[in-house]
């Protein structure tokens, strides 16, 4: 979404769990890892500040310093939410997952959570309405604006919506009543860019 | 902390719950409440709003319009803090009221809380944990800002900072560990305008 923002040309290379050599050589393991002149750039964040040095000229991700620093709280923000969603989805994901994937998936997970991935997601219907109750704060703004960035999405927005863009193309769980105003954001972010986030298989 | 950002005077009133009559002429109960040029404007946002287009060559409060948009999470994430911060000071404001104001605060509490004043904060060292995890997402923000505007704060902070205020101003119940960056990001805000959050009486 931030590539598309500032009207770059990428291309993806689709991507599993195991393929650690294919990103080998950017001095990390985890994805979203961006190649660029033959420098890697990984975390969205850090990204996202890169793709605003490199390309100035391009519209703004942050529109100011200060939208900048106000931004940071939104990847902060949607790194703690990615936390909360993959409690719902754990068993989703490793249902989608290619063969050689799954061990490693199911034992660096069970690991993390301190217990199998069938009993984090035991409870997950019990646990929606916390989850729903804690967007308050997101709710609260979109009832009164189209997006966080304003009339139009910013950084902000990509940083949040990347969250509930993951869970719909991993599970048929749904995360949002209909009638929610962060559904209804989601569906503006699925929209943007001629329906870039649409594009992506999806539940 | 926004009419100081904006270098404004301000006659400041004492308060308490049942002193309705001195605001029944704002035409809602509520505080804050702001009275310019015999006009009234209350609650927090709207009155950020309102100083920012009645003093445009003040310091601004937001920036831009993009840094208004992106502030107004702020708010509301600090409007959610303090829905759960009263939650472990209920007692505590309990015990500073006038007599006048116990009746209609334990009342009125009580029925919103669906439990005894005593009951709401019973457990607060329990649940003490939780409530600092949650912060979780400012902390990693203020790891590597001095505020959330960046190097200088902006109402994104005030909006924040509020609540951690009032909270020290009634209670000695300890809601931030010291070596917590929210804590020194808190002692930032206190230092402020030559330390105007330290002039009110608190713990």
């Amino acid at each position: 979404m931030a590539l598309a923002h500032k009207g770059l040309e990428v291309e993806t290379i689709p991507w599993r769990f195991s393929d650690k050599e294919l990103i080998a050589s950017s001095g990390q393991a985890k994805v979203p890892a961006l190649l660029h002149h033959g420098k890697w750039i990984c975390d969205s964040w850090t990204i996202a500040n890169y793709l605003e040095e490199q390309f100035p000229g391009h519209p703004s991700l942050f529109t100011s310093a200060e939208g900048r620093a106000l931004s940071f709280l939104y990847s902060s923000l949607g790194d703690f939410q990615g936390g909360q969603i993959v409690r719902f989805l754990l068993l989703d994901i490793y249902h989608h997952l290619a063969e050689q994937d799954k061990e490693y998936f199911r034992t660096s997970r069970e690991q993390r959570f301190g217990m199998t991935l069938e009993e984090v997601v035991k409870h997950r219907e019990a646990q929606l309405p916390a989850f729903r109750e804690s967007l308050f704060p997101l709710r609260a703004v979109l009832k009164k604006q189209a997006f966080f960035g304003g009339e139009s999405p910013l950084y902000a927005d990509y940083a949040l919506f990347g969250q509930f863009q993951w869970a719909r193309c991993i599970s048929d769980f749904e995360l949002l009543a209909s009638d929610d105003p962060v559904a209804h954001w989601r569906t503006r972010m699925l929209n943007a860019f001629g329906g870039l986030a649409l594009k992506a298989p999806a539940y």
